[in-house]
């Protein structure tokens, strides 16, 4: 089917490539130079992430994934199993004189089923990444050469939590609702947020991780999320990182007129910008923890393409 | 070979675990509680949190993970991969109109390769875990039924990192070398560390990790690291967390008399207190980062036993 | 569960161990000597074989294998998933000048889905497996030491088909339909076969598999099968390897007094015979292709318990 | 660098295609019409099978397949690897009355690691497959839609073994060894063997298996084997499938202007005659067994690529 793009949309596409060509060395290149590998995340400064410390008031730290396991939903072909063993220890066997017995476990899954982190080596232009990255210089089999997980630096600083739910009076926003630059100001407004700003990680929340285990169904193949306005209003405003209690982070079905995922496109190749998806902020928005200190690790998996995360907000 | 213990040892564990017996429905039971799966970790209080919030002084952030890949030496038989995928694009296609490409990683390795938080349901004595659980009730092949990585719940307290490399004037600690009361407190001493307190997270450096990558076989066969009595002194004190830049955690060769992996034995089942391994504090060490807020979200991995993971500290 | 024997069946299983005993150094015992690793193979020599290829007649030859896949029904936690990728040919490209493309692929699964051989390592008693050897020796966690299916030779020998459900009269043989020495001479009687001889494949054809994908439910939960005298009598007769078109291949609710898949322990660890699970004769039935020359080379994959197979029959 | 292609190549390539596309729709187009996946195994019919049992006169079956383990030499970026697992029985435990106890095993590898077939999805000519089928259209991430082994059919068929070491009166054959029309016909003169017929299974053998565990840099680096022209004679000979006892099956260094894996692009797409690799034949050479019934059954794993096999050759 994507064979048979009628010509008028390439040329579309080509003319956006050439206006972005006219002024840098192509549309993906990063503002930070030709060998950044991090996007906006640079902009996450220790001035940033001291001042970020200052919203903390009353020390209570969030756990914000969900749990990864073989019934967690995840767009297809993923999957995901843990196996157990119990090496050197057969039939009940232990090692030494204080018998020691311990049990390891055997990954096999794919780094995006469960709450996860979309590096910058994810999402392409026809083959094109991120910082003018083609796809046939740096995906290999056996791992990314480049714009792998693992350059990712510690993440540690504001956080700003927009509850979409409470903003459209519902328990859980409709699917297909998109989160444009009105929503989001719209948001900011009733929350009493008066600024997004440089650097900052922006979460959304629209219960939607409500119907997960309810409708997986319902759950999977659609959410609300944001829209390309609204992704274009956040890159427009330098943040570090988006994420949603959503699979997919964007809204599906997309906005009239958009590409597959278009709004990833204009993250993170074009803008530099990591996502998260099925972030759990259920209890914050219960605490009204809108304004924090938001800390992430990704598991330095060299090459990696994604990241199975559990990021720390601290109110 | 562990079969052919003398019945004399089993004798005197057999004497140990009656004597524990005494006082607690077995030697492994949580002062938490019978339901408890944290451990020390329930010391980690909102006002913990907060207070540790008050070390942060320059926003300098720390990324403590090495990397994790085919290559990172890890105990037997532990292994790891990463494949890149580029599902549904064949042949160079692309999705929709604005013809979005992207990269999938599919993840096959054990849990204990790279910076590793072993679970309180990764080491037991003789088949009995954590707070009374036997392995034969919770250690299913699918996933652990109790103790599993998806409890641990956010983790941002005090940190504090021992030089133990300083303390011996080195670069780089021998191996075999114990850390017992004595050298934990000398360390102290040293730098200036007033106390080690309930809820804290505390990290070894030794400068073990130098010789990833130079000498594996060296790296990965012995070091240096805490040792019995070290370890009963820290759970005394009730910390959270121990880690440290060693794959082993504790001192290889094991301390005279000792059992195998005793140290890890005295922390996790006996103690509940959770290990670290291989955490890179190399960049702490240069800037004199000796207390910190510590911050760690592991992957949520339903049943999982150990964690990839990649802590953030903040000075 | 099974914690909770009776003493008075461990007593029953020390006597039944105590007799054999007598006579043989354990009760798993080879009686083709202490380095034994493939039992009842051995009797399938070249003169065995050359006699099997005489039963040709027609010259048609069957697969006797079903599909293996994600969705093929198999003993939990057993789970099957193949991923195909085009290494070095991302974004389309090609290798050389002849624009070589190709696909590879990777397997994540379970020996035991679909087809399979159980190797002598795969069952045991309380820890011990063919020809005395104890698990705790041979069976560590990066492959089996002993009994691998890598020891298997090549099979080609006589093959017998036993048309159980035309015993029956019916199309598929009832769950728990036990078959012992009476139905299958009877089954010999009605297809004129005369004699079921030393180093024979003695295949049992159920119409079983005509469940599958219609009631996985049904045909992974029970099974009609062989039963403890049928084990017995086919062991006194010294075949080499007995098969099944159901996924249990013995009896499923067990016989009356029966232990947990002890068919198996009758066949595997106590006589050296080789089991084949999901074998599809489905055709032969219809040919009435009642003996044959029967071949069988199991992927050597070293210390492997178990093995996918595609035995192909030529009648 | 495959991007660097001058369009010279391109355009005689395209002259290629061209020329063949006069007189069938696609230049891999099959003679046995659209709905072909099996190309020439298709001539092992009955009778076929029939005379090849004739060729038995010792009743000797062979094992051609070597082990396939973690250490077994396999193209970049194949791994292998098995994991045993004892089910339920975590600390000694077992099931049921009789104890049952068992092992069992996870597969972590790709298809292409020890004795292989390739299966004829496996090469083609920029994106084009066997019998006109374009990657983009059955190359799917969760298996083959079109071209997988396990619409392979039972083989039993007339197998030919070219002595290529005694040809060259040389242990193991020197790498960059083309072995063309007068190679072959000149071994088969040596060992008079008559002709090389329809439907036949062709074996070299060069002795490159010595070279295995012994030196697995040269074993897996280059390699004597098929040149182009042998395998445009072997096709015009309609032979089902060709083998050799070396993991590239065709001579590297490639000939001189000869195309990446081109010899395989000849016989699998543009011929359909399936590939063995890895084909350990030194017994037979041995024994002179040149003319013999070959049996092979490749595990039927849905949508799968290649497949890791145990071929019978019986003399």
């Amino acid at each position: 089917m994507h064979k048979r793009l009628s010509w008028i949309l390439t040329l579309v596409l080509v003319c956006i490539i050439t206006s972005y060509a006219q002024d840098k060395p192509c549309p993906t290149a990063s503002k930070f130079g030709p060998d950044d590998q991090i996007g906006n995340v640079n902009y996450i400064t220790p001035a940033k992430t001291l001042a970020a410390t200052k919203l903390v008031t009353t020390g209570k730290a969030y756990r914000l994934a969900i749990e990864t396991n073989k019934d967690t939903p995840a767009y297809p072909p993923r999957t995901f199993a843990v196996t157990i063993v119990q090496p050197s220890q057969t039939a009940g066997g232990s090692l030494g004189p204080t018998k020691t017995t311990y049990n390891d476990d055997l990954i096999v899954g794919w780094a995006g089923v469960g709450t996860q982190l979309d590096g910058l080596g994810h999402i392409g232009i026809d083959g094109l990444y991120y910082n003018c990255n083609k796809a046939a210089d740096f995906a290999m089999t056996d791992g990314l050469k480049k714009l792998g997980v693992e350059h990712v630096p510690a993440i540690a600083t504001r956080g700003v939590l927009l509850d979409m739910a409470g903003y459209f009076n519902t328990d859980i926003v409709k699917e297909g609702t998109a989160f444009n630059r009105a929503e989001i100001e719209g948001a900011m407004k009733r929350q009493g947020i008066k600024s997004i700003e440089k650097g900052d990680v922006v979460l959304f929340y629209t219960g939607w991780l409500k119907l997960l285990g309810k409708d997986n169904k319902r759950f999977g193949s659609v959410a609300p999320g944001l829209g390309r306005d609204g992704a274009k209003f956040l890159a427009s405003l330098e943040v570090a990182i988006i994420g949603s209690d959503t699979w997919s982070f964007e809204v599906i079905p997309f906005e009239k007129g958009a590409g597959v995922f278009e709004v990833h496109q204009i993250l993170i190749p074009l803008n530099g910008i990591h996502i998260l998806e099925n972030v759990n902020t259920e209890e914050m928005v219960r605490d009204q923890a809108w304004e924090f200190l938001f800390t992430l690790g990704a598991a330095r998996i060299t090459g990696g393409v994604q990241s199975i995360v559990n990021p720390i907000a601290i109110k």
